[in-house]
């Protein structure tokens, strides 16, 4: 997932893979998408729904806006014959392609365009929907080029979803009243678990998507790799683990610090994670629910690459290269703490003794040593596909199974998230690995 | 004026010159002004009240709430026994004292407050309404303090409605739809008259509030100072004359900028005034109603101190000091095209031969060549008042006559308003003046 | 003076007071003025000579030959009949008027110019020795306009030794070894005196230069102006009592500062004069000489407007006007502790009983609440000069006095220096003033 | 390498691969290096060694001062009993390791340490040289370990005879008159020949150091990987190739660059490498021995990780990763333009039909696509090394090869030179590859 929200548009028909088996009824899965997305709004106000916080964020208004852009644009206007556009200059707004379309001050000023106003994006929202569903109804199942893109649009969506709850988080958070987004389910409070370590033996390992169901490109193509055997840790590190790296001076020691990182804390002036808060001796964060206090068992969040590298190397461990946790992950059930869940904040680990690492999907975004590459024999498609590919491929990271503001349905194993090793506002949390021998 | 809305609040009960001439009916007085604020915002939605398009502007939804914190905090807190205020977290919200209760992110962040909404601040404005009425209708005229803080007051507020009507206006230039605020009433179409000189004979001349009616405390003490015989154009320059400085390589040629003047240009690369745009061969301005092709005999606004200065030179004049303006305005009739005539939009000149210059008042602040610092023997006062007096008068530069955006009770020949040299937002125009001989 | 090394060069022949009065032998002036620089450079290697230490300081390599520039120039290209340059680049290496001639990053980057070389730059000074010797020795008494741009050239390099001491002092300051400039002569040391007032009548006073001898035209025209009764400090103000001022919290007291002043406090991190550091429980301060106890009895030195400001608002004064610090010293012996003593540090007021203000001239620059703006009815002038006139007369505070690097034939009672009110790299220091009554 | 010069001194005797076999006389290797570096400063002027021109450029003396201090500080400190340091400060001046000693602000501000001079920086050299000499003198060869700390002073001074080169050329280009650093040999002029392919089959490949002679940890643990088929190009980059790049619009169509890549071209306002300039209709570019029409023959050098990246999109190939290159590298001859030809600029390919690619090592360092990370199970040692080894192995790319100001000795197939994407003022170029099938 691109978290700027531009990474997605660059899809065209027939350039990903098609998933016929995950369709059901298209125009409900299609309807069912775009009421969750309006869902997420409920508890918002239009002031809410207008400001974009920082640069990297996007004004909730814009998600609603963009995301009905990418369906009118690479659909209704391709495919409906006479399809009149909802607004014109809707166009260049809600377009993420701005580098070929327009200046460079577009992005960050996304919190500028007051007008067309919240109530006006939902009749765009509904106008699309309308012909949408006209166009779903009226297209076979045997027309899978179609389908394709109608699933890009909607695995597209998912992800704006998932910044749409992180951009509101960041919104709320510079609000000195704390504001909750809503009344979050509350997970049942439980005493922190040991961390154990589970072996996983190494050799010669396929990573990369096989091609049942949809993946990005960047999933291809699978080819193998030579893994070492090594060791995993059983869950995310928690809250409670994290503050002992802090009491230790965490922040303050040099030696514990990629170069990069310990300018970035310095010039940031970080010495915790990202919304928490010392007050009257204790800590609290900031979370979708509003102030709370910390909770020692819950997985750690909102730290950055940097943070999470010094934890390893302060804790004698180190990152998972994401072939490696792909490796891990690869059979394990695809469940645990998404959306879906209401909870919107990491959960504590489960007592149950596990045969193997618990946490893998859901939570928290687990960074991983590896910086964003292509896989070998990557190769660039024409076209504004093309265009796109390597676009991102360098300076970031790659994190790993999603977190608790992702839709349970839009993750997998192979799913490759970056980020900028500086970006702390995802849900993104620490998972060790070790060497053996 | 202070643009940045936090000059008023340094007042004080008793501290400033209180105006019983100019009360009538104090309740009546303090429901108008109330009244007028609000109708200023009727054309906005909840999304425009909340956003804020720079660091210098407020968002319009701060303006409504601060201006109604200030009778709050300084009549109903003080002077309405068992008062109990509408939020305690609003005293700090919309307090624009913020060095002294908090951190100094606030300013810039005024528009991340998207909590309270718009309407919790009117509700919160209903509930300060009630209380002052109460208030007022219970005060004898004869308690001249308490009227003069009310009157303070409503100075205070009559600052914000036109920084509202600015600060609106440039949010609205920075969507790329150029959405009008309003429809605005146009002036009747004129042709250009040509600029004459008025000869304002020198000698020692008194400058300076002499206590009548209202004041701030930066038009006292009055005093003499000795001015030289000069003369004064006419009227404002035209966008009309500007364009010719434009034209003529104005922005091009270094002889004919301070130095300080010719970095900004060049560090924000301007080559027009603000809200200017070259489209297809013509040039057009942002209005608030809309984009609309320029006007030649209109008086130009929205230049810097620096643009100012250089047109003057260009033209072979200079601008005026504060002393002449005062000088040349003193006696004539306070009329002109103010915010009441609805066209929120600097008027060409009358065709009318007139015995002195038009247009000093409305339409224009006019740029003087003084810079902003005390009157001699100004005395800082004891209390929050003292620590304030002498807070901006460094790097500043004085402007007279208020604008087309200005309540016409507002102004007067002494009113000393103050801008950075490099601000442009406001109704900011140029006179000329030259010396005899 | 400019600081910036720029103001001077505007000068061209004829446009400034010619001073026959105070040539005696011109090839005399001339031959001491310039081996004046070069004694100012013998305790200096080729390395302390070739770097610059921040964007407003330039090399001392850059001095001496801009120095020598402004004779080739203004003289022996336009005077010397068939003279060649000594190096066709030098004009535009060492021409101050960048904006005309060349792009912006030239003055920062005055520091990276390593060739020519500190020698090769010797050889251009005594290239142009001879031939301005060649020049002065056939120029009759009465070409006034001539010596009028050799007065012009000398005071001009004058200005520029006084550059070279505090941009080495700066240079020298960086360094963890604190070297020292040299061998400066200690005062006498003395306890402080306590500080009392004279009180100066006001009413009309002439301020300005009266026409006799060499003056800069921002001396003129000379003009009337009311000046009231008032009071100045006996002395300036000591490192002693500004260090009662920092232990009183001075520099945490938001209610003491200008506006800008507290913004520039908290970025810049100041909380101490330039050059200060508290080292085992004592404070220091850099000097020519090295790093030396702080002394009680010398006047405080390199702070800010801001903080002179503050200072003064904090010992319940003001700042004196420049008019008022004029009428004060004119008339007084142009007497003190300026670059021939030796000391390069300002020293304690004497214990003699005085009936005047002591001090008025060296030691340390005064700065005065008077921005920089020019005399009414000051003319620009046609060509060049005319170009220069009011380009820094925007932002700047005035200084008076001269300071202990300033040339005693340099100084004037109606000398105005000029510096951006958060410059603290020349010897600038606080005189006290109050009203009365 | 590390180019900022700071990576070096993280070593500590015994850590590292001694390398018996190289060492001959080891008086004669260390006198031979050190003449070597003094030998580059031959034609430096003190100015020319005291300057920096850019925070990532170190002044020519501190690399003269810095090398001493390494082998003062891990042998003569402690291998030579009694021995006194040349001056206490030095170790704190030329240290790098300043994050854990003292404040950040030291590496910007090299440049501004005009004391000690160049001739006491020499004299440290002699010192440090004398009692090196007797230390050797006295070592027995079977004392592995001191003789692997001295290798190690070795290589890390040969990285500094590079650095120092092209810190010079960046500060040289800063200056207008273009000087040269020397009289450079200039390789015979030839015509450009043509690029063709080279086929490298694929399969499992050991990658790494095999423990033979010298290396850095970086190089370790040699592991296995698995390589696809692919073709590298038979020579770099040359200038006229990318001409023809810059004459296409590459610095101008966004679908070239990575999102990273055309933010910087756009802020840098990059539209050729670094040291290009366009003159009277043709293309120079600055050199060692001054501004020199362009060479299309010659290997394009100083371009971004951006840059070449573009630049293979546009050509329709991609960059190598690290280990293609290796694999393709291994077991070549490890010959070409080092800083013995004494060319000090690249040159243009032999017309010699080759069985492989040309110019791998030498002429320009060649950007990988491979971010700079650890080999698998790269084990962080104990004590200031262990501190050290992962420091900046984030956010920069992996360079092979070699350049024209690389000493011949010090390179070999697996030694990972790194830089950030950003930086150019290393001899950096461009190497084709591309996949098959």
């Amino acid at each position: 997932m691109n978290p700027t929200g531009d990474y997605e548009t660059s899809a065209e028909p027939g350039l990903l893979h098609p998933i016929p088996e995950k369709c059901g009824d298209p125009v409900e899965r299609y309807r069912t998408l775009r009421r969750t997305t309006e869902n997420l709004c409920e508890p918002l106000s239009p002031e809410d729904c207008a400001v974009q916080s920082m640069p990297d964020a996007s004004p909730v208004k814009w998600h609603l806006a963009h995301t009905s852009w990418f369906f009118e644009t690479f659909l209704l206007e391709r495919k409906t014959p006479g399809y009149r556009c909802f607004h014109p200059e809707f166009r260049y707004l809600f377009n993420s392609y701005y580098e070929t379309v327009g200046p460079q001050y577009l992005r960050p000023s996304r919190g500028l365009i007051t007008r067309p106003s919240v109530d006006e994006v939902l009749d765009y929202r509904q106008h699309v929907d309308r012909h949408m569903t006209d166009l779903l109804e009226n297209s076979p199942p045997e027309n899978i080029k179609l389908h394709g893109v109608v699933e890009l649009g909607i695995q597209h969506e998912q992800q704006h979803q998932e910044l749409l709850l992180t951009d509101v988080k960041h919104l709320l958070s510079r609000n000195p009243m704390h504001p909750a987004y809503g009344d979050c389910r509350r997970p049942d409070r439980s005493a922190p678990i040991p961390l154990t370590w589970h072996r996983i033996p190494g050799g010669p390992r396929w990573i990369g998507h096989d091609g049942h169901g949809f993946a990005f490109d960047n999933e291809t193509p699978r080819h193998q790799i030579l893994v070492n055997d090594w060791e995993i840790a059983s869950r995310p590190i928690t809250t409670g683990e994290y503050l002992a790296f802090m009491k230790d001076g965490g922040y303050e020691r040099v030696d514990l610090w990629l170069a990069d990182g310990w300018t970035e804390i310095r010039k940031q002036e970080w010495n915790s994670p990202l919304y928490w808060k010392f007050r009257d001796g204790k800590w609290f964060q900031m979370t979708l629910a509003g102030l709370r206090e910390l909770e020692p068992a819950e997985p750690v969040c909102h730290v950055s690459y940097y943070e999470a590298d010094a934890y390893a190397r302060w804790a004698g461990a180190r990152l998972p290269t994401e072939a490696e946790w792909e490796s891990a992950a690869t059979g394990t059930h695809r469940e645990g703490n998404f959306v879906e869940s209401g909870l919107l904040q990491p959960a504590p680990a489960d007592d149950d003794s596990k045969d193997g690492p618990a946490q893998l999907f859901g939570d928290v975004w687990e960074w991983t040593q590896s910086p964003y590459i292509s896989y070998p024999g990557f190769r660039p498609l024409p076209g504004a596909l093309g265009e796109y590919n390597g676009k991102f491929m360098c300076n970031q990271q790659v994190l790993r199974g999603g977190s608790c503001v992702t839709p349970s349905s839009h993750i997998r194993a192979t799913y490759r998230n970056f980020l900028y090793p500086d970006q702390r506002w995802q849900f993104t949390g620490i998972r060790l690995a070790r060497d053996i021998g």
